[in-house]
């Protein structure tokens, strides 16, 4: 395609976040299910698990910039004239981002359902059926929760924001790698969802997905994994601009 | 080699389906085989090590396209008039990937047997001799089993068919990635066969071979690592070709 | 931005090395603090989590070289006449980079404690916290400690100069992969610093911060991984200079 | 430097053969050595450990083709006219490479001791000492384990005559994924040498250093990882030549 129009950004970035949530939610079920060949691996396959499925969603969407994630969008909007050549950042852009992450999101959750449905069947901890969806801390407290998931989002959105200039062939293997990096240094407390969509498409499926035993979908939770990286993406702009850094 | 013939691509395909399997059986043989220095490793292991066999063998076939997977060859037929410069889409050309892939995978599986020659002989369990050689799933069920060979061939086809206009460098590393991904991810269920030819010429190579002890070559679940897989590709092929991202 | 300032060098360096160190400590902090969801991960965890660290910060100090450490800071000085066009080796910029980088090493660690604030509080272990910071011995000798450390910051330097002439799109990912190969390989007695601003600025941090049941910030050690990395660094740059392969 | 004398590529392939010793001895120490950070860590540290030990070690000795490995030189010798442009294959040429290769390995594995001293000191298995220094087989049997390194040699060498064509800008990363690959899927019955000098000239340096304790240096098994590999390159270079695929 020549021209990049808001249908065509809405179609990819569903699409790429859909592949992006086939995978990192996938790598969830097959490490917490019962019965999986995958079961209780731990924390290195989960974080290659999520980069990997970064760098395959990024692949898919790489024609509509790949956001993949409303904080990204955040922190593109605020340091850009364009997402894209004649794609002016406004709120019609903003929010054709924003409803196609999650409603990719939404769609790829419903898919690890699918591949993993007997292993949500087998599995007796409504909590563990949970987690393949939304993230939740290890210690509750809507503070200190919040400031893991800002720290996290920061260093992804920067990241982001001047990597543009560094001579590399890597591509998307780039943002893969440091969204490894967040998962094995930053993920500890809260799960890293570093994204919103990432964490309120899912915990949506969950809430609608006739999941045989399924418990809450903790709704008093899932405002943290929204809030945090949004301030986290803001931050970000606000450093890599100060900084004069942004590619 | 200039002018890429038929004949060139049989050799080539074979030649790298071979290595594949080399590589992608003996993972699975260090893993569950008796006495070996990887035994137990985990999935991060098989993962990788299935990941890396692919990233040496498209090298190899490189000139020729390197499917080294049926389910690639369908996608790619599906959305090209040409597999390679003066290489048109027709039954002889798929026919002559089909016969190369197979025949490769056959041989590669014969070398791991070899390979691990005394550990074969050392292992007790029929079960895992088999898993050396074909995928099985981990709970039971034709249809189910299926929807996961779709899920999982229909991300790396997917892949394949839009990576070509991504800006890297990676070469074949994007796709053997990708591969890691979906084995991290997609594989917990029914270790992601995701290619005909992986399963069926190394279950052909279990079925001949005279391994010490061997039992069944489990041929009531062998349609479905060929059948969902080739569904998965022809679904990436639609979705793709929907979407307008075919490179 | 076009001409690169000492000013420039300060705020790169500093933000780079912080980048790093939030990541670097975090992966530690992940292992070894209670209740995370990496705890006790293991030894894969703690070096490619590093080495994805470093990839994170160099993209963010890449304007400024990304040194990111006074050892590859003192191998560059003496081997080159300007750290970069314009900037001449002396000690102005030598001292800027010192200090960016054991600034942004003492904020990164500073941050690492707000991330994990609540998992401090529940870690019983002084000497656990203490590791998020610093580096440490397995088996205390001041000078088979040192041989340690100028042994794996050697190769890391050592690397850093030649690596200029090697056809490769990889950019940071290149220094990233020779850090986990040395972590992996080399970090066995002591933790690998191979980095003095690495230790330095955390353990300052360490004894600083108000952190609840913290322990010595032990400073009897604290010049082994200065005075090793220093040496190593020197090491490199004799050798790479004589065998005549600064790139 | 210009033109690549005997003279440099005899000091390249030294200094690069004893980084590939440093950091792949280097990993097996962390391993199996008493009172390391990375004890029975696993495979996966192992085998990514020497994969990236190749990636250091290959920048180091670029300028010199970076063969670190007589299986390599053979590889390459029967398919080439010329080593480097001006330097042709003879016995002088060869030679040189040989005997850098084997003093390089030497001088790694000396350094890994070095490195691991106070290790060394505290390990009681006499067996696990000689393990960092060179290989064994799990299963001992002359023929087959011989069979075992040819394949995995086979693998490499086919790779580095085939990989010139292909369009990737890895550079040395291509080659190190290999050997990780290698590992991950035939290291389990004998260690995968597929480099006679890596097991030799370590053997060597077993043999002659005043360890604590050692035991035997195993020289009834030392041929095996020289016969190999060498009959494993020998098969590449005809594979490679016969389907006419050497770049």
């Amino acid at each position: 395609m020549d021209a990049v129009t808001l249908g065509d950004i809405f179609l990819l970035e569903t699409l790429g976040t859909m592949v992006l949530i086939i995978l990192g939610g996938g790598v969830v079920a097959n490490q917490v299910l019962a019965k999986t060949k995958g079961n209780s691996t731990g924390w290195v396959l989960i974080t290659f698990g999520w980069g990997f499925a970064v760098f395959s969603g990024v692949y898919v969407a790489f024609a509509s910039g790949a956001h993949l994630n409303p904080a990204v969008t955040i922190g593109l909007a605020m340091t850009r004239d364009e997402f894209l050549p004649g794609v002016a950042v406004n709120a019609a852009s903003i929010g054709t981002y924003f409803a196609a992450e999650l409603l990719g999101a939404f769609l790829g959750a419903v898919i690890v359902y699918l591949t993993y449905k007997q292993h949500f069947d087998k599995t007796d901890d409504a909590g563990l059926k949970l987690a393949v969806f939304a993230t939740g801390p290890e210690i509750r407290n809507p503070l200190w929760n919040t400031v893991t998931e800002v720290v996290g989002t920061f260093v992804l959105v920067l990241w982001v924001l001047v990597s543009g200039h560094t001579e590399s062939g890597l591509g998307p293997l780039g943002v893969a790698l440091v969204v490894v990096a967040i998962g094995m240094s930053l993920g500890g407390p809260t799960g890293y969802a570093i994204n919103p969509a990432r964490d309120l498409g899912p915990r949506i499926a969950h809430a609608l997905l006739p999941i045989k035993g399924k418990g809450s979908s903790d709704w008093g939770y899932s405002w943290v994994p929204i809030v945090g990286p949004i301030l986290g993406g803001i931050l970000a702009a606000v450093v890599a601009s100060g900084f004069d850094i942004v590619a």
